[in-house]
């Protein structure tokens, strides 16, 4: 009887310890689609604050650190504050910042709080329209998702389609 | 005498979970100066294959996968034969390609089994040298850290020291 009743208690230890041991990984997979939403809610509300002359909003995507950068053409802007002064810097006027468009979205999750965020940028323009590719790094904060580094260039109009 | 052996023998399992559940988070945290040094002898190695010409030496430390992307000024390529195409098209001889120096490396860990790694790249040529900077993102497969996403681009001269 002990003896059932400690097979009984060391059963129950090990099927809490799958049980905590396998949360990890079950979340992660289940929260994948949900992840996904979050960071596109994100990339949308982005979107949306620069199609409204707004550069403090669209900045609310990114990570507020000094160890946020963004790599481009100008080679790397370093810190929060060099990559807001960045687009205030290159895009003055509503004239400049024209209509901003995201599309192609690709995802690539690494473990549960690392995401590779793929796509295409289009500024529809009076002044001429540019565009091109940008490589999203997103990291899960305790406030949730934001970019922690943002490669993106200029596509010549031909190849960007 | 029974009670103390259960309290022994829950206490050995308690002990176990803990150590089989924190395994994660310490081996990561131990691990990252051993993966950052893994990484950085792939790069090496990549570095040391171009300067002997051998482009398929420099492709071994990309994910051999139909999902690997490398994105620059010319879009996306797609795929790690589309990738090697687009080195041998653009690097078609010894003079070209010139003696690659990767510096400047900056690591960042996603989770265990993620990285983002910065660096600048520079190509001393005869025929005029070129460089710029990339954003590599690295995945720990069962046989390695490979680049699974690449994004470069050039940097002009003046602003790439």
């Amino acid at each position: 009887m002990m003896l059932g009743r400690k097979r009984y208690f060391a059963g129950t230890l090990v099927f809490a310890t799958t049980l905590v041991c396998s949360v990890g990984t079950t979340e992660s997979q289940k929260a994948m689609p949900r992840d996904q939403a979050s960071i596109e809610s994100i990339l949308s509300a982005q979107q949306k604050a620069w199609n409204d002359g707004n550069v403090e909003g669209f900045m609310k995507g990114y990570w507020h650190s000094e160890e946020l950068t963004f790599s481009g053409s100008n080679g790397v802007s370093r810190g929060f504050e060099a990559v807001r002064e960045r687009y205030h810097r290159n895009y003055p006027d509503r004239q400049t910042m024209g209509k901003l468009d995201f599309s192609g979205l690709e995802f690539h999750f690494l473990g549960k709080d690392g995401a590779l965020v793929l796509g295409r940028w289009h500024l529809t323009r009076e002044k001429g329209d540019v565009g091109g590719v940008f490589s999203l790094v997103f990291q899960r904060f305790p406030e949730g998702w934001k970019i922690i580094h943002d490669h993106t260039s200029l596509v010549a109009a031909s190849d960007s389609k």
